[in-house]
């Protein structure tokens, strides 16, 4: 009989190409894909909360898989850390579910952080986990900015030009930028986000924190719906995929 | 006229074998000196606050340097930045001091953090940066038996067999673990240590943590004066020499 399993997965984005299967090399769903067969010998699909690009980090997010084979969740979660290895991929938990739980459609909400080090000085522990940023930024600038976005909009000129999603209409529940010391944190919370569409804002709230836009920049981007009214994106390295939330 | 310039350095232990100049391999010692030689051509020596081992990591090591050429605080963090490149060694700030400024003796203390992830699953993200402890510790009995090692006490039990302190004698103004979710900080402070004094007290701490050692065991090793009463000590990457502290 088959039985879902449904799992909370830890990994840094550094040496993979993302979150999906790719071509051009090693992706967290075939790793894991890869650990279970290697537990099993099923060839299983793993269905996450989201995608996350190359180089993109996540503290939890959410999989499921279904396996033939009798065992518990305990053994599930073991043997995938074990065979996943020497990737930086982690279950943090698994338990058993029912067949109705789906990880990326039961998905009510997705939460991002996004991490920049605003200091002169290069990074040394937080390399490869947060956008360095040497010019000094107005954190509360960007956080009003911020507001701008936040609410139902058409998220085009925020949008990858490979975005597959239907409408550029969102609907953004959070953008709260805030300081500690030197580590800017942006949390941006959704029930989905359209492709590159955290980089986006983020790269253009760095515009703003650093005096180059104004809040009327921000606002006309948006009003554009226009992908070459934005300014950059924030690189992969800063970005995390926090939590999915379920109903339960 | 020599200069001498104070400054604060961050570093990620991983790559290097320790802060002090060794044969068998790259020192934060010698990068940062000759970095220095690179920019302006000086063979000068780094004085620092304190020696960290292979593998252990700065927040805020305290270095000083003199320099005979005619320049800048800011020139000099920024050439040593340019030039250490690509180790991860960081100047976070650097200032011209007077001649009776001295990086180690001068320090009235320092503050050490040691980080341990107490988790099932194998870290990630923090991977090299912690040291993971997958049993269940108790912090609250790692905190009580903490208290008994705080004080003027004859470290012997706690001290490297290579120590080369006269006296196994020091004061321990605070030694404080605290837990926060999976995320279990050891918080040290002395005005100096001996060598592998902090791993050591945080390997017996763990003992203490997964209930194999009481408060008693580690009173018994204290007094035992001996280092095979130890139990072992804690790997070098979950240590965090954090500031020095002076008399300014």
């Amino acid at each position: 009989m088959t039985q879902r399993y449904r799992m909370t997965v830890e990994y840094h984005g550094g040496p993979m190409v993302g979150f999906q299967r790719q071509k051009n090399g090693m992706s967290v769903q075939q790793a894991i894909e890869e650990a279970v067969e290697k537990f099993c010998g099923e060839e299983v699909r793993v269905f996450g909360s989201g995608r996350t690009d190359a180089g993109v980090h996540a503290e939890g997010q959410v999989i499921h898989i279904d396996l033939e084979t009798e065992t518990t969740s305990d053994k599930v979660m073991g043997a995938i850390n074990y065979h996943v290895k020497p990737l930086p991929i982690s279950v943090l938990d698994c338990a058993a579910v029912s067949q109705d739980f789906h990880a990326r459609f039961d998905a009510i909400a997705r939460h991002y952080r996004y991490l920049i080090v605003n200091r002169r000085a290069p990074l040394t522990i937080d390399k490869g986990l947060a956008w360095h940023v040497p010019v000094p930024l107005d954190a509360e600038a960007m956080h009003d900015a911020a507001q701008v976005l936040v609410g139902d909009n058409d998220f085009t000129t925020f949008r990858s030009i490979h975005c597959q999603a239907k409408s550029p209409v969102k609907t953004l529940d959070r953008l709260d930028v805030i300081r500690h010391g030197e580590e800017i944190s942006i949390m941006a919370e959704a029930r989905s986000f359209l492709h590159h569409q955290v980089r986006s804002m983020v790269g253009t709230l760095k515009l703003v924190g650093e005096g180059k836009w104004t809040k009327q920049d921000v606002i006309d981007a948006l009003e554009a719906k226009d992908r070459s009214a934005l300014g950059f994106n924030g690189p992969p390295q800063g970005l995390y995929l926090v939590r999915a939330v379920y109903p339960d």
